[in-house]
């Protein structure tokens, strides 16, 4: 296939009754341009020069039904989005400009069939499975509710809603601080408080634990109006994000706190918040400050943390006294404790979750949290690994989020099920 | 100062008896793409855009007395080596472009004050002091011998002596494979020997531990050649360097080791090599197997290790039957378990290498080695700070590796007698 100076194109594939648009993208522009195809394969180039997050929802916004990456880490943020939205990834590890056609339409085809084995997958059996270590899902997309409207008769609620996953639906591709510049406060509010509101009324009556933004400088910089407000940063993954933009841009996380307040007065008490990069107990008790101030307390809220850097989980004693839950994000755990880039695939088969190191972070936390009577979820990648999972159970877990599909979520309960008799 | 396209510029400051050259560089070709013109001041554009110690150390090579940065990082690499080669370094946090030529003059005099204040500070007394606790230097570049004379009379030897430092003495500019596919590895292999020698003469009696090589893809990536041989990261920091890449890259790292071999054929017995980035003992046994492959030994060299992943320090009881020494890389360590990047100038203030959980770890290492009879050294920058090196003695560190400074050599020195008295 030639080389083409213009990175945007788009490739019709297949017969004409089994006809697939392919859309070639390397920036985000590339994707908000599109002029909507109806639905399309996403082919992103050279992913592994960044995350991708942005760009794979918004492409998945705009009706695209699978994504093929030219080479990307299985950690990347947009395969994380991805698997939220249900929306099948196939990494062909070849340039397109190495690539024929008919390698192109095989890649497409498999994606095609996988599409179809998610759809499949819905389990004959679609009862709630009671256990006593909860079996909770990742969900930062309200519409993915819609494409597996079982989610919330299945689970004991949602342990981990990535704040910039529910804001991208709002800002589409435009920079949080330019939307919010060109509409309102009041305006971003009010729509993130509308989204949110989605998710806490599916899953009411059971916890429903939102994170706020973690959302990378480079990332950021990719938006429309992002130039103007962001750095580019040359190590993105350790760099100007989560609680320490949050802290140094206290009226941009306030806004995040104002919608979730909006909730806390339309009735709903199953809500938690936790901010993600934390490494000292000092700027969570800053964070929870900004909370209060917004009118956020932990008689109306429950205040929680995500555990991934080793500094947190290395001073965890700290933070007991100020938080009643815990989510493990054990792929930035992973990566810092490893110092391994999650989405680098060339260190592929050097990220091991499982590791000793790892482990041995997790279950200090653990320790300390049964203890504490403080709720440990895993809520990673990992979080689908039965064996590490076993292994944790072991050391005292509460319970696991998963990816949102019936079929992940019932092969857990069945495992806690099993493990439940037999402990 | 107004914009201009072509990012490598000179500029003459100050009358005739006083002129000084200001050459501002944007990339490592800039650099040594120079006509050398005398002594020169090097002023580094967007240097926090990624790693500037190939930059920094190509243009003191060419005659650069003083790094003037627009913004940068307190432990960037480029700082790193201009520390050791006594060059100073400031930062103007501004743009060349928001600079008028008063502003520049100022950075310029103020460098040029520093470098005077080097030279001073060779201190009255040069006599070695002897200690029950080592003091030793990094020392990379074997040019600094020749502007600090007394350094091996005064110091306990030489604890950290990066490889990668060295080997851009030999390199200029190109990338190391390109370099030896154009020379041959035999030329390669004894070019470094004879720098190598070079350190481990004048330390002769006193231990002599070098480093293999860290360099970083993106590094390289700007060197001539590079672009053929090195893929982009997005997080180098977390990337494909160290002992990754010597394990994946063998016949490279085994130059290395055959250099060294030389040393120890030619009578030295001095010499302790050791890796960077280690994260589990079976990395780190592969390591030793092709140092074992190209004829070194634990009978005619000592092996050590970099403790600067969390990994490592976590699970540091695996290591102990295998090395004799110690050197904690706290700049990694840090930057690591807080999930900061070091070089990152908006997170400086959150960058602390004492804080609580950094300790944790090397309290923990430290422990370990005192039980073993393991040498325990500070490697990293934190290595040159006062209070961190006396909770460390605490614990029970063996000693201290600094900038090869006479002055700050007797500091520590005098540091270790007092605390020695005291305890």
């Amino acid at each position: 296939m030639p080389n083409n100076t213009n990175d945007q194109r788009r490739i019709e594939l297949g017969t004409r009754k089994d006809k697939q648009t392919v859309v070639i993208a390397r920036t985000l522009s590339d994707v908000t341009n599109l002029v909507t195809p109806g639905t399309f394969v996403l082919f992103v180039k050279e992913a592994c020069e960044k995350d991708s997050m942005l760009m794979v929802s918004e492409a998945i916004r705009r009706g695209a039904i699978g994504i093929l990456f030219e080479k990307t880490g299985r950690l990347d943020h947009g395969i994380v989005a991805a698997s939220e939205l249900g929306v099948p990834i196939t990494s062909l590890n070849k340039n397109i400009e190495q690539l024929d056609t008919g390698e192109l339409y095989k890649g497409v085809r498999k994606l095609l069939s996988e599409i179809k084995n998610i759809a499949d997958s819905a389990p004959a059996e679609e009862n709630f499975i009671p256990t006593v270590h909860p079996v909770k899902i990742n969900l930062g997309f309200p519409i993915t509710l819609s494409k597996f409207p079982a989610l919330s008769k299945l689970v004991d609620g949602v342990a981990f809603a990535r704040l910039e996953f529910v804001i991208t639906e709002i800002i589409k591709g435009e920079h949080p601080l330019a939307y919010i510049s060109r509409t309102s406060e009041r305006k971003f509010i009010s729509l993130l408080a509308e989204q949110l509101t989605i998710i806490a009324k599916e899953f009411s009556g059971k916890p429903v634990w939102f994170r706020t933004d973690d959302f990378c400088a480079n990332q950021l910089l990719t938006l429309i109006g992002g130039k103007e407000r962001e750095v580019f940063e040359a190590n993105e993954y350790l760099g100007w994000r989560g609680i320490r933009r949050s802290l140094d841009q206290p009226s941009w996380i306030t806004l995040q706190f104002l919608a979730i307040k909006e909730l806390v007065d339309k009735g709903f008490d199953n809500i938690g918040i936790f901010p993600p990069m934390t490494s000292s107990v000092e700027e969570y008790l800053q964070w929870i400050k900004l909370a209060e101030k917004a009118g956020l307390n932990s008689k109306i809220v429950k205040f929680g943390i995500m555990v991934e850097t080793p500094a947190c989980a290395l001073t965890f004693e700290d933070f007991t006294p100020h938080l009643s839950f815990v989510v493990f994000g054990t792929n930035d755990l992973t990566q810092f404790t490893l110092a391994i880039d999650r989405s680098n695939p060339r260190l592929e088969n050097k990220f091991i979750e499982n590791s000793k190191a790892v482990l041995a972070l997790m279950k200090r936390v653990i320790t300390i949290c049964k203890e504490n009577n403080i709720e440990t979820t895993v809520g990673g990648q990992a979080g689908f690994n039965v064996d590490f999972i076993k292994e944790l159970l072991g050391y005292g877990l509460t319970g696991t989020s998963v990816t949102p599909r019936p079929a992940t979520i019932q092969k857990f309960k069945k495992l806690f099920q099993e493990y439940e008799k037999n402990n």
